[in-house]
């Protein structure tokens, strides 16, 4: 399987969020990478290649216009203010309040996001604008033939909706990939989102469509991030109803419970029969994961790459989540292995 | 004109924000309490009387009782998950997201705040719930026949909605106090907001309603904190419509301008004909203020309060914001003097 991969994403390297009251060192770290390219080629999975530059206009059929401008301007602004630290977000436009962008880049941030879990540096723009070129880059390979692909994004995407950003991601990988099938001929694509937190932005971005049905199999938000979104009554809405799947699971499921919902998630993806499917690959349901709580142990993840191969449709892979830093790698991989012998 | 204080505001006693990217020194300290009173003091303004309490049942009047709930139990579960730094929201209910409060406590945090500015420590709910007695207990002096009195309210209130807190603020103690005069057979009360931020909570609360007329005199939500309400198009709603009046204005702005939206704030209050007049007095208007932009002086105050005492109604001061500590006593104490003198 041929991986896409670029160094791009050091230039993303945060300081630190808020974790117990207190500022400490980010879970989502260059290491992520590093550990899952260096299992790529201990195991030589395939070859390794860099990105292609697509431009910005794959992006911009996801992301809306003033997203990505503030995207591209907030270091730049936040700097001519005389800022070195990084740049984050602190008033968001709740209920009782109005969704108003305001003029002003601090304002404009708050306006932008849904947490305090993604911070802009100088090398923010950078990192991810590759970080999509990488999943477009793998796009292409499967769009002319290929069987499967792996994206090593970084930083990750599923978090981030069309404009508003969040949980270590600014744009949406997949969503962008998926966008490029349908552009380039597809019909339907599906989306298995296996990150242990659901995929809020994937989801809202394509709630109204039927042409990309999204399933998503997650801790419940009723005691997880993100917190509000990722029920089971969320099916779809308008054109899109019944093209969305949540399938949130209890804290502490182990391979038992989540690989059943995995079966009635693949179920439902070859009931849609898609052109192909694209999987959010988070390994943070992994039983070490520091921040999260499911027990989901290293052989599961080959166990997970044969039932996804079992769909027998054109695969694209899309790194996401995972937080074991140094099982990262391993789980990763063998989730793509287990395709690849399938 | 009396004065109602507690010790009670010192259990509230935050250990940082973000500003610039760093984490600092909160500017809602202890100290901003002290030095109201020390000036109270030292001006004889006038007799000072500990708070009564009247309970939770005029505090639910305006706040829901699941927001209640959550306040009151934040601090003993955050501790029972092993933790001792101050307890911080840090996920929003955002667009593309649903307002469905979730059932763990960090996800029921982020539910009930628009920022990060609203920290919760062991003392909070008692110091938030005393100074909501301050008030009530200066509304009773008013509501029983007092010209004025004067509410040295810590923590503040008027950035907190029903249901969401934020900006420093839990409990809206002016909100608080005018329904507690209309629960007492007054028809029509006023709320005069002069804190240089938008006073967004109540706003919210009384927004489509006729029996609370609410102004606010603000840095314009365009370039300032709290950045998505504060617009002079929000005139009310339903019932309310017509019954609340926004004078956003310009950064730097003095007191030429400043008292000239004074004048357009108590002419529209004069024509509302209130039984009573809140004022929810904030004095970071003043030029020093370390988070805001206005440029008001020491003596202009004083002609605030004049202005404010030639309405001729019972009036109420609610101690809203102000971080030029070793000012805001000055400033705070020359709006009631300019009010008795009058």
């Amino acid at each position: 399987m041929l991986t896409i991969y670029s160094d791009d994403h050091r230039l993303h390297h945060a300081q630190g969020e808020m974790v117990g009251g207190e500022f400490q060192p980010c879970f989502e770290m260059p290491a992520r990478a590093d550990h899952v390219l260096a299992r790529v080629q201990a195991q030589q999975l395939g070859e390794i290649r860099a990105p292609q530059d697509f431009g910005l206009a794959p992006i911009a059929r996801i992301h809306s216009a003033d997203y990505l401008e503030f995207l591209q301007k907030a270091w730049a602004g936040w700097a001519a203010q005389g800022n070195s630290a990084d740049f984050l977000p602190g008033v968001f436009p709740a209920r009782h309040m109005r969704a108003k962008r305001p003029d002003d880049l601090y304002g404009q941030y708050g306006f932008h996001s849904f947490d305090c879990f993604a911070p802009i540096t100088a090398g923010t723009w950078q990192a991810v604008y590759t970080s999509a070129q990488v999943a477009l880059t793998a796009q292409r390979e499967v769009a002319t033939g290929a069987r499967s692909a792996f994206a090593l994004c970084r930083p990750p995407g599923h978090h981030a909706s069309s404009d508003v950003m969040g949980g270590y991601c600014y744009l949406n990988n997949v969503a962008i990939a998926a966008q490029a099938f349908l552009d380039q001929g597809a019909a339907r694509v599906a989306i298995l989102d296996v990150d242990y937190h659901h995929g809020n932005g994937t989801q809202s971005i394509f709630y109204e469509r039927a042409d990309v049905f999204v399933a998503n199999i997650h801790g419940s938000p009723s005691f997880e991030y993100p917190h509000f979104l990722g029920y089971a009554d969320e099916t779809g809405a308008g054109a899109g109803e019944g093209y969305n799947l949540n399938l949130p699971l209890a804290a502490g499921s182990a391979w038992d419970v989540w690989g059943a919902a995995l079966d009635s998630a693949c179920q439902r993806i070859a009931d849609y029969a898609p052109d192909v499917v694209l999987v959010s690959l988070g390994v943070d349901t992994y039983k070490d994961d520091p921040i999260s709580s499911f027990k989901l142990d290293s052989p599961d993840y080959l166990r997970m790459g044969q039932r996804i191969a079992a769909l027998g449709k054109p695969t694209l892979f899309v790194m996401e989540g995972g937080y074991a830093v140094a099982e990262i790698g391993i789980n990763a991989v063998n989730v793509l292995e287990g395709f690849q012998g399938a």
